[in-house]
């Protein structure tokens, strides 16, 4: 057996939650993981430690590579550059992926599409942040970096000028990420449409579905997002095709938009942001969907036919597991699997800190109601709270 | 993290398809495996080789795990007491396996349990075999070695009682198994009952599946059986819950049975075989159920409370890949994802030989004749054959 060879960058859980689709289709997964103990190495034979920014190590990641891909977007786009001109098939592209890697240009090239984008400017000094701050309706805005933000970092609402001081001022050293301005849009609430896109050109979209963030982070999923007006939902599943269509990306791509409400009762979508891998408002798809976001994403890079989106149950909850009190998460296992036998639990095999991402579980039924309860239910005995 | 370890012994197919479910519970896998190369040493980064029948090898594996199990069932029993008295957690026990091991004591146990079995006797030379085939209504029975035999070896249907010479020559070596001989079954087609069993004594069962051999190997399965009748179905649960309580089993069990039609249209149930570990009459839960046998197989070993066994939709057929004229199987996955987007694909990772089994095809869906149909030719293209 020779199988192909996928090279993935970076050794969290999204590359982790690569690895069954792998094996599943013979497939031989390669990760770069930052050390030995990463999510990802834990489950993948084949992953050599090193920086997604050393470029021997991710050059020699990529050798023989039937496609180099990536789970975060914190690698230099020179050095994917230098790759794909020396035969490596990177996908998504360093065109497509900058505008996942900066904020600046993903605004800049959403607004050229006819995207939908809320009102935003780059944000060079406090005279900037002055007059943008004089038009806004509710005297707010959003303070973004153009690059490394993440889970709510990097996001500041200000409602004067002075308060982003700090920013400006670390903005100004050398190779640092500038700054952008966003209207605080009047949201009803958070959806994410997700896509995936071969080179060859096909396309396929999952149920949009509805993201509950909790201090900026994602807490829970819901899919598909319920009460969704037919024409919202069409406009956001045309939001993402566009865009992975208007900026070339290969892979799974992430759109989550806000649904703002409008008189006429039709609500409106509004891009804020992208990822251009497997996302975390896709994870209801492991249990939930004919096909994951996982297995999808290595169809994609590898240019294979997609596969069936089609949702398994009427409705798929996604509760995270953010922090934990315990230890060893696996200590709550028995817990869970007494509470809920229908429990899908997946843990990420990192070590526990406040608020950081270390598992989810789904749980899929026809009552919405009592899917969510449960999901949360079996999330919180994992966080280490007694039932 | 210090997760907890299940070492299995075995590194074949369904030791590599546990590694998925492990990853997902956040479980440390750790295989001995027969080669570098061996299906399971291609997706588990714990994978010790060694001989199943090598006491420092099987001993080194069970260091500090929290299960030793197995997916085959070529472990001596003794080696497997040694380290029970030992205090390594053996699930299922060297009590329970050894009916999985030899057919002379499951069948002499299964009577004495009451489970119906086809009529049998040891066999210890052609006299016995001459006095069996005179008491046999079509003339013919099937002698079988005790040990040793798995996917139609070590069977051979006899007419006349010199058929067996061979065998007996063989079975009177030092150390050779022992013979037995049955009846054959005038059976109207396969059944197959999966059963989980934890050391607390929870048992939970999937639906009844027929299974469909081709010389003496399954090559589809029909889960749930169709047009079963409910007592027969009950039945055929009954036995599987009597044999792994009555055999004491940990982890999964499945029971292959034969069903009898009967004069009033009640058709009766006898078993045929027993396997106490993931089955290919169970590789269809991976996409068909929300728990997967291997799953539940992790569950059991480990005494968790075991998942919901309820199926995902009304129809799904396994289809194998038995051999195939590619020499890399992937490379028919272009064409499997073409043909059919909603194919669930799952290759071993084996070098191909003829009849080998190297991955099998999962079909979901409410139309039987259609599910079965895209099985079958999703599997086709597999073995090599255009559409």
């Amino acid at each position: 057996m020779s199988a192909p060879v996928v090279a993935v960058v970076g050794g969290g859980q999204l590359a982790r939650m690569m690895a069954p689709a792998a094996t599943a289709l013979g497939l031989h997964l390669r990760v770069l993981v930052e050390s030995g103990t990463s999510s990802a190495a834990q489950v993948v034979v084949d992953a050599p430690v090193g920086a997604a920014s050393d470029e021997a190590a991710v050059t020699a990641l990529a050798q023989g590579a039937a496609a180099l891909t990536f789970e975060h977007e914190h690698v230099p786009n020179a050095l994917l550059d230098r790759l794909a001109a020396a035969g490596v098939p990177v996908r998504p592209g360093a065109a497509a992926l900058v505008h996942a890697q900066d904020k600046i240009t993903m605004r800049r090239r959403l607004t050229e599409l006819g995207v939908p984008c809320p009102r935003w400017a780059p944000l060079p000094d406090a005279t900037a942040l002055a007059a943008f701050l004089a038009e806004s309706p509710d005297g707010t805005a959003v303070v973004k970096t153009a690059r490394g933000g993440y889970d709510g970092k990097g996001v500041r609402v200000v409602r004067a000028a002075d308060e982003a001081d700090d920013w400006f001022a670390r903005a100004a050293r050398p190779g640092a990420a500038p700054l952008l301005v966003e209207e605080r849009v009047p949201f009803t609430r958070e959806l994410a449409v997700l896509v995936a896109r071969t080179p060859s050109g096909e396309m396929r979209t999952w149920p949009v579905v509805e993201s509950v963030q909790r201090d900026g982070v994602c807490a829970e999923v819901v899919a598909p997002a319920p009460a969704l007006a037919e024409r919202t939902r069409a406009r956001a599943v045309d939001v993402a095709v566009r865009v992975a269509e208007g900026l070339g990306v290969v892979g799974v791509l992430a759109v989550e938009l806000f649904e703002v409400a409008s008189p006429d009762d039709d609500p409106a979508v509004v891009v804020n942001e992208l990822a251009m891998r497997p996302h975390n408002s896709g994870h209801w798809t492991i249990d939930g969907a004919v096909t994951s976001q996982f297995e999808q994403h290595l169809r994609a890079v590898l240019d294979l036919p997609l596969g069936d989106t089609a949702p398994l149950a009427r409705w798929t909850v996604m509760a995270n597991v953010l922090g934990s009190s315990l230890v060893e998460l696996t200590d709550a296992l028995p817990l869970v699997a007494a509470l809920d036998p229908g429990a899908k639990v997946q843990l990420y095999g990192k070590d526990v800190r406040p608020g950081r991402k270390l598992g989810h579980v789904n749980v899929s039924g026809d009552d919405l109601a009592d899917v969510r309860a449960r999901a949360l239910a079996a999330a919180a005995l994992l966080r280490g709270e007694r039932a």
